[in-house]
């Protein structure tokens, strides 16, 4: 049987429609009430797999999925080697360097060399920087990136931005998009040549749900 | 003012309780409708710092929070640049190697070399296979670990154990226990020898506070 690694949180309501728009259905992870981390669904053509964003392109990498739903910005900064094979539409939002509002910044090359950066994406924020040939040290967090500024301790940071509300909400104002993100649909690469259990055709109609939604 | 970092999660409320008891109230933390990740001490002796456990040694470490309470688990697995000031005596728990109950595994040792181990606790798994000479592929994931050796993806994993109805519900057993841990004071290091504020004042209540409970 197949198995689809789901991610938890902002895109998990997104990319159970999808799956049921093409007959699979795995609204059980929506009930609160559930702690099923691994259902199968009702028709049985598929098992769903319930984890956080970060770990989705860990199970499909290690073959124990060989389909995920992940955002672009997970892909982007752990490189993990999996087949990219189509944009979903939702989930957009974009990685974004933000300063405090009172700053003198105007871009993200008005920031003095050796400025801390704070960030959850270390890695696209260090290769964002050194394609700018800015030395910064970026500052790695877990959470709550937004309090770096505030509490003094980076003069900027590389978050996600959706509504903008956060910043707004904590004074901080955007200087530069890195990239935009969006769920994507990504595969073990070595099952999509194999094609067990009619996976090339789940993808098949799970890209042409996604462009006939998304168009 | 002083600046104290807290941990959010499981150990926020014995945290809260215990600078309660030396005369500072950060109570607002634990009201759901907060939204606020800073706030001062209504004695306006200290501001508190609301922030993920993993992110505790980070604003302790750039001198952003002189005190801070987490986990010796993350102490352990990050090996941040503060002082290790005290054990706090609450949040007691164990980093742990378990598999299922259905393996015919009884100790750390009988686990083939090359066994996939899945962990949030990179370096501390590793540490600990290498001490032990096997070598293993650690398996990286950012939450339930469990779903590691269910799925198949590993054979065993390293994680923290409390109560341990985690592992029982997911039908796993424990081969060997890592280290304990417990939550701890740490501080800046240099801050601690300067002593700005009262520092070492309050450290000292803090200390006294907690040993007077633990025993």
């Amino acid at each position: 049987m197949l198995t689809i690694a789901l991610p938890k949180g902002g895109m998990l309501k997104d990319s159970i429609r999808l799956l049921q728009a093409v007959g699979l259905d795995f609204s059980l992870f929506l009930d609160s009430a559930n702690r099923q981390l691994q259902i199968t669904d009702a028709s049985g053509q598929a098992t769903g797999l319930l984890v956080r964003a970060q770990d989705v392109p860990v199970y499909v990498e290690y073959g124990q999925a060989q389909l995920g739903m992940v955002g672009y910005d997970v892909l982007r900064e752990k490189k993990p080697a999996v087949a990219h094979l189509a944009d979903l539409g939702f989930g957009g939002c974009r990685l974004s360097v933000a300063v405090k509002t009172t700053s003198p910044y105007r871009s993200a090359l008005d920031l003095p060399a050796h400025s801390r950066v704070a960030s959850k994406y270390v890695n696209c924020a260090r290769d964002y920087f050194q394609s700018l040939d800015l030395p910064v040290e970026i500052v790695p967090l877990y959470g709550s990136v937004e309090l770096g500024p505030i509490t003094g301790m980076s003069e900027a940071i590389v978050d996600l931005v959706s509504t903008g509300k956060t910043l707004k909400e904590n004074n901080l104002m955007e200087l530069e998009v890195l990239y935009h993100s969006t769920a994507r649909l990504i595969a073990h690469p070595l099952s999509y040549r194999v094609n067990p259990y009619g996976l090339k055709d789940l993808i098949d109609r799970v890209r042409t749900q996604a462009e006939a939604v998304t168009v």
